[in-house]
């Protein structure tokens, strides 16, 4: 339901064309798709700038099926994240004509066709790190923005980094994914002025404590200006990038 | 050193009217001033769109002298930041001219008089959290940007927050200042479109563990688009918002 | 044994019926049933408002078996809970009447017949939490009382929640079951009246250290009246509001 | 503002009496008071069952004085909890006919003149433990209840707890608080039908982690029908208590 | 090296009998048997009254099988602990004659018939712990003591475990094996006047963190007297009573 | 009351001598003593072999009083342990014939004149774990005990402990206190057969927190036959070292 | 680019023999291979005195094959390390000529054939911690160095240590391998003047947390000398030694 | 006692010339100092190549007296560290030749002169690091050492650390203090070829948790050759430092 609609409704109230009953029926019922199991979000594409996004692990699987057979019948974007090989088979079958991002383990289906915001870099540590960076890629991408990929340069050479300086300082965000200590976030950091999303990943043993280490590292950061994301959420270092970008491009 | 006199200095040495041990020794020397217990970093607001700035917490008290004297012969703006009493009697001693800001632990010298940018929100999820707030919104407010103040709208009387949906709606970076449970993050986020800067403090007790319960509360909202400082990092959140803002604005 | 049988039993002690061995074996041997491996309280219905429960993870198949038998001739509600898939097999080999409910991994014997108490209402965040809520569904359904299943309704999107605030308001006791950062808790804590059962699961990764941080985040919730089980507890969850519930409706 | 009165406000926009800016601007402000630093919550007595509270840790005087002033125009009950000595004296001075319950570092005005309502036991394991049951028990008096206290019965001495075990057969809900290991809330949970609040204390050390240990130890009670409050919070234990004891009176 | 062939040396070092490097080289090489990759403390038995034990996870199979051919040639008494199947395989191939307790996951070569010491009792809260209170029984076994079993006596029905206070008052140490909170050990460790050792068992979920709560618990014990070993530590709960039991029947 | 004491009382009973509600009302009040705030146990020495001790950190000063003046109407040992300096003042002030021990922490009253049983030693790393011993040492010492006192022989100089190598040997149960990384107790382990408890202090900084490291290394001593107590709870070392000396002199 | 070869850039620059770009260019690509997913230092050798060393945890296959085809074309000696047997598959399918250390789980081609440099010893406290030590002594080993292997010597039979206390006498550094309470690096770091590098591993169980008992244990030795690295990582353990032994040796 | 006195004592024994009781006293009393508190290391230096040094917090003032007093007619260099104001008062008066080094805390008795060793540079991230780099510049002074300090060249500003690199290059071992992130190691690191001894700081706050991130961090740091000591350990870090520089010179 768009603000328009919504306004609409209220003066229809107003002008007793409809009752108590029916306006709080409507305003219930209208922006979300009630599935059982689910009750998908239609309404935040225009409320939050993001679309109703699945998250996988866990989901029982007619549970899922159910969530794509409703997302058959919807005509906006809907992405699928962490999606697991058994449950792309499952989503595949149900959505034939959804795209699969592999390395991303996203899947998604209704994706627009737009001409791509410039603004967004996404760098890496290491070589392990580009699971969790595509991730965040491939969802600013469907989310309409052209992204740079800078992928290992990390830390301890720092002189893989310094080719890439002019891109970097021409980004609207900068999304820093690395594990281990984090300390490229640090160091990119000092050399810009975009905001830095931080996305520690898992990457690393022992004393990583699963990516904590990582975590609590970036968010002691000494430089300011870098926020930063949970553990190998690529998907959320994506969105805030993009919600900063197609801010500067002069969405709403 | 801006970046011009930084290219002129490499035409200086391509010609031949410097040599190698001057052009080693500029470059090394210019962009900080060494006081020898501490090297301020004078090329950051360029570098970064950031000035340096202090953080005062365990400087011994002869050094945080020197810092000062420097400051007395700099021109641009320079922060001082968790200021406590005894600290900022002496920052004060040196620096008569300087305005402190108490309620947010601040003191600042060589104020820009300028046209505050529009588009930044803070909001607080209850009355104990202001002090954070204030160290965020008095941050952004020197760097130049307007600060709406929007403080005790917690999620326990959601209702609360409601008649400001507006202004956030308008905002170009919100930063939501919130301790315990830290929910009014996520309630927040799942409403506007906004890039939201979550700060989590360390208002609670017993199982709040010193804000970290909030810490990882936030790095976990459901709602995409949170990204998040330090507990207590008022300061950094400010920074991001202003980092985000000035971007909209257009600032390199 | 009841509390009239022990009554009349310190009787026949006190008038010499039966003498001090026999009254200390009596009290000793009669309130659970032992198997060697294992001590079934028989006697907690009674005491507790609740039957004694088998949590199976760990047990040794054969002890598992025994236990079994020992149900197979008592007459009361026995509940297997976390029932893996081989145990599952195992136990109805041995309780081929028993009813097994997948999602929510309990198995149950001599279930009771009898009119279900209103008055609990179960509210999840995501899809993902639907395992956990069903265990606590299924858990006070067998124990007599009527569950409201209220699922996917997460802070991320509130909207969603308002149709069933009547619902809630009319619960003696609400379970909500959340993972990630369990906002939820908060948001229907702050819109009613009855106590909430606050069930964090382990849905996340990451940052959410397998519930930990859920469960913390919960803990701090900055609403009065919340209280808290274990991660994934969802048997605890349903015993908690069916023991509220059970006292409105009167019961001893 | 009551529902008949929110009933009332819908009708009055539906007949045309007060047009859209005006029922916006009606809703949005009525049901809290701003003081700019503090939006007091005056809507949460008949939605909740609880009215405001005011949690005083890491206000700024001046704001607490406002809060203060605010509650003398008010007419509901005002809780004021985890008052220092220093903001007690604040509090009494602007509110000198509030109540101060030191041991439960507890202020209260406006304190309604009521029969109590039956039901509610508080148990503690030592004596240091008191100061978080009279927080809890305070908070269960001022909202309507009395309260049964049963002091100092901890788990090392279990036999002074029998002679209680009739009072506490009779409540319709019982807050544990005990320190240490907590074992006290498995053998009260053993023994009773009614639900269990427990309540972890910080009294301990070492290994106890500031109470920590006692909290994770509860919540893996091997009893079922034991929820849990965060460390020290009596106020949240007394809440939870009130609720479930108010609903077994059949209020709503 | 017994004490008295430790002394003859000495004394032939002495009269000039063995020069320098004899005597360095025997005192380095005797007391063990070097296999590269392992190097058996023979001398274990008399120095600590506890043979030489081969915890086994994460052993090479090579290495596994050199010390099996060493325990081959060796007279003493032989235990090898959390043995694998695999690894059960290997070494039962290798030690055709020894004892394989598999619930205990114990191994055993060279073991002593001898009268057993009466005074060990080892109790367990429920079903899941025996496991690891049978590693406990046959380590305290194997070292030459006779074990009172008194399995699934937990804290939530506790007049289960009263029939046994006569078998716990006699003894000369208490092993107490638990999970979850851990509340058996303070209420064993309130009726009796025996050392309790207790054994924390990874028997739980979630919150339980891997037996780290239940340990913790027990370490904060409200009843003086009991001490604590590593989670699911059975052998060295074994041990320690072990020890206590020869003291008190007046071995060194 | 005393075990012939019980058994007449229940005679009394079974012959009519007393009634249902005499033998009730005998049994609930007769092994303690009830101040209010406090239940002293007095019948614990009889059951447990270490009379009643009051633990003083958080209590009310009231309380304490309280408990001292009924302390001076009895007659067994009465031990207050972690006493401040200002509860000190209290304690003696009430109970002027006590005698305080104060690098110990501990005051005691009604102390027995007795021959000390040989058998415990008490170790540590450093002189900073002087007051943690030195609480286990008194401790042990007002039970009846006599204690070999062994200071500073931490296992950076680990000759420092080869002289003492014989009165350990001879000891029945030896506590080794140390902070760090507690190595001590593993070197003491590998060297004697009798039961080591080990004491972990906080001894240490940074890395330490707060004697955890400690407590877990010691908790992972490669030495079976240790078993650890609570960080800093000299008090419970010395408890454990008297049962067990007192069962190796064949006390019941 | 070695040294040398930098300063002839500068120089052809300064003659202005390549302009601007030109010296961007090259500075910016010459010291590492861009191979898309990741950038080879191929200039750290020079640099750091460690060749670029490939940690293959979670590297996608296809990128780990860019890299081996890569490292083909490489004339510098080139180490994988933690490689799984399927990655060990992949690489010496890739790279057939390279060396295979199974138990190290490290790959390594274009080995140096070189004089071993002596002074490193390595030193276990278990069997179960070599795969760990062989890590540590094949790094050193690649780099140049001849090791000494001393296993199994663990703190519970010191006595198996002193044989070798001559050889660790002689060490330039010592790198001491150990899990569990990790006391053998105290003991170890009492008798020598040499560096001991400190590499707890994995090996324990329970409070043990994977490491990180041992890894906070060796921080807290209370011998000065020790520094530690991460858990389980010999490779670290290898190359500090290695640094050590090399500048000892006199080389830069 | 010397290696040489050890010797010609093995070979009094031999003779005949002392006996048995004899020799073990003399081994057994020699090395140390015994104070009944506290016994002193005498040995240590020859031992170790670090003289016997006093750790300060905790310990009784009588304690610290009798140390000032042994210490007082010692000859080898005593060191005092983490000295309070209090202490270094009472330890002043009883050394009052003694050096006072107010920054590092540190008192110093018996310093040698000698020419001092090259070799040895320290670096801090920032100013509020100084504390913690002065404890590790004036233990290694105090041992024979000459240091460079290079203080506040963190990784947020990297250009102020290149003016140092010819210095860092020809260091021996590199100790870098920092708090925060700590990425300042990874940059060092990465850099040079000397071994890097890591000192976190408990500088920062919040997630910072008292160092352990920094600590965490600089243990994960990509760049190999790093190792680690405690939290704000500056004496470990030159201690470190100092026993490479040493083994480089040639000292045994």
């Amino acid at each position: 339901m768009s603000e328009i609609e919504l306004i609409k409704l209220l003066q229809l109230y107003k002008n007793g064309q409809i009752d108590d009953s029916e306006i709080l029926e409507t305003i219930s019922q209208l922006p979300y798709k009630d599935l059982g199991c689910a009750k998908l979000d239609t309404h935040r594409g225009l409320r939050c700038g993001v679309e109703e996004v699945i998250f996988c692990p866990g989901k029982i699987p007619e549970h899922l099926q159910s969530i794509c057979k409703a997302a058959a019948n919807m005509t906006g974007l809907c992405i699928f994240t962490r999606v697991s090989s058994d449950q792309a088979q499952l989503i595949l079958k149900e959505l034939p004509e959804a795209n699969y991002y592999k390395d991303a383990a996203i899947i998604a289906v209704n994706i627009v066709e737009q001409d791509k915001l410039e603004g967004i870099a996404i760098v890496t540590g290491g070589t392990s790190d580009i699971r969790v960076a595509e991730e965040a890629a491939i969802t600013a991408e469907l989310m309409g923005n052209r992204v740079e990929r800078i992928y290992d340069v990390g830390a301890a050479g720092i002189h893989r980094l310094f080719p890439y300086l002019d891109t970097l300082r021409k980004a609207n965000a900068i999304v820093v994914v690395a594990g281990m200590e984090g300390a490229l976030v640090t160091v990119v950091g000092g050399l810009v002025s975009a905001p830095v999303i931080a996305v520690p990943t898992s990457v690393g043993y022992g004393a990583n404590l699963g990516g904590m280490t990582t975590l609590l590292s970036m968010l002691n950061s000494c430089v300011p200006g870098v926020s930063v994301v949970n553990i190998d959420n690529g998907f959320g270092g994506g969105v805030s990038a993009h919600l900063i970008n197609r801010k500067v491009h002069g969405k709403k």
